[in-house]
């Protein structure tokens, strides 16, 4: 016999939270950490994290006022791992412009770089500390001083060779699978996917090794990447961010960890990182 | 500055122990407990594990036998959640045949019933102790001496209603985003799908709440499922799980733990039920 099951009163969920949240518990992206990547099936965008990666992230700006990766690709989605777009000419690559070819690391940064960090009461397998960082997902060490951003679903991070230095953010993937948190302290995390995931997440998984599209016909084209600063007001894409410091957003993370009936007969008095949702919603 | 790195010596990589693995290491999938279901696109396979839910898999496999799903529909794709398929029409549904229409829930059974559990010693948050049972991710609370399937990545759960006892089996769904380890002990868990993910996981996301094709046209046809043991030996796909009783799972399990270099500078020393790949691969 199954153990008995008793009936969970019913609490507020995500979406009423989200619906009684107060207009101040929000934020708007800002422009100057936002990138638009345009693909023919409509628009990805991506918020910046520059307490985490500053250098890397200056680069990815200088790379899209320049139009880097306009008229690149996606030529990478492995099942339950990565969508990864940038040059996949390696022989005749294209011009990175003005941006730095190689840049140092930045897998962890001073926790004193992160003001805004929230803890979260939950244990944690991979980190001493988990929480969210000013809409990112984060965790810390206090013994080594050091922060990072976590690999969860729909991070964006820089790709690479073997050498820490060997990646300078013109490849970037974004996590479409179960959150790969032995990647942490091992990239350089610049960021998350906003809005659009599924026009990443749905993308036919490459057949060769890696999840890589062989044939060039197969390659998804990237008509433009934008910094939303470089584009006229009128024409950005509006979108809030629930600020991760409000009393909101502590309410999401419990409405997720300890979920009311009916539906749930067993709440789980836990949370893991990555399956806190933070909410992101278009505006007019 | 960042954190001084230093270098990993290499070591075996999961690719690596599968190589060397012996063939008493691997089990070949049970005929009565292998769905196919056949889409358009190509072969869904699907391991059931009778020791979590054995009525719903009786009931399941009485299903397959008698053509239930033959015809029906994948109509749910919510992205970084589940696909999910059977019957959408709620007003004429389709007979169930012989099979039952409520089942009194497998949320949990108990460890007795499951022999096989190999623990792993990382510490997670849902559960007192997590591992694997006979090529499924389990976890147990010896407290209340039940045990039950972690909802990781492909496995394959029992959709419901309120009602603890409103499920069949007859409507199924696979896991395609980060694990929702808060769904554990809240649905009964029938299995894993051990090849085709890909063909659920690309599928486009439903436009209409909770991820559902709101137009039949976008409906996806499921040609069949049949039970692996319906189907003549001839004409059976032929696949094998590593044992996850075996030397080599445990040494797969410690080479996810901690990652040798090059490539990773940082070894997590932990890993998560869910990011332990179980390896299967296709036999002559």
């Amino acid at each position: 016999m199954a153990a008995p099951l008793k009936e969970l009163p019913p609490k507020p969920t995500v979406s009423d939270i989200i619906k009684s949240s107060k207009p101040a518990e929000w934020r708007q992206l800002d422009p100057a950490n936002t990138l638009y990547m345009d693909l023919p099936a409509g628009r990805v965008i991506i918020e910046l994290a520059p307490a985490f990666a500053p250098n890397h992230i200056a680069n990815i700006r200088t790379m899209a006022t320049e139009g880097y990766w306009d008229g690149l690709w996606i030529y990478r989605s492995q099942d339950n791992w990565v969508v990864q777009w940038g040059d996949p000419n390696e022989e005749k690559p294209k011009s990175l412009g003005t941006a730095k070819a190689k840049l140092e690391q930045e897998f962890t940064v001073p926790m004193k770089n992160d003001t805004q960090f929230t803890r979260m009461p939950d244990k944690d397998g991979y980190a001493p500390q988990v929480g969210h960082s000013n809409g990112f997902p984060a965790a810390r060490d206090p013994k080594t001083g050091q922060t990072w951003l976590a690999h969860c679903y729909g991070m964006v991070g820089v790709a690479r060779g073997n050498e820490s230095d060997s990646g300078n953010g013109g490849t970037l993937y974004a996590v479409i699978g179960n959150s790969p948190r032995h990647l942490d302290r091992n990239i350089t995390v610049v960021g998350r996917v906003v809005s659009g995931m599924p026009l990443l997440s749905v993308l036919p998984r490459g057949p060769a090794p890696m999840g890589m599209f062989e044939k060039e016909e197969n390659w998804v084209p990237i008509k433009s990447v934008k910094l939303a600063a470089d584009v006229p007001e009128a024409e950005r894409s509006k979108f809030e961010v629930m600020r991760t410091d409000s009393a909101s957003f502590k309410a999401v993370t419990e409405a997720q960890r300890n979920r009311g009936g009916p539906w749930t007969k067993y709440a789980a008095g836990h949370v893991d990182l990555c399956n806190v949702p933070i909410p992101v919603r278009e505006t007019k």
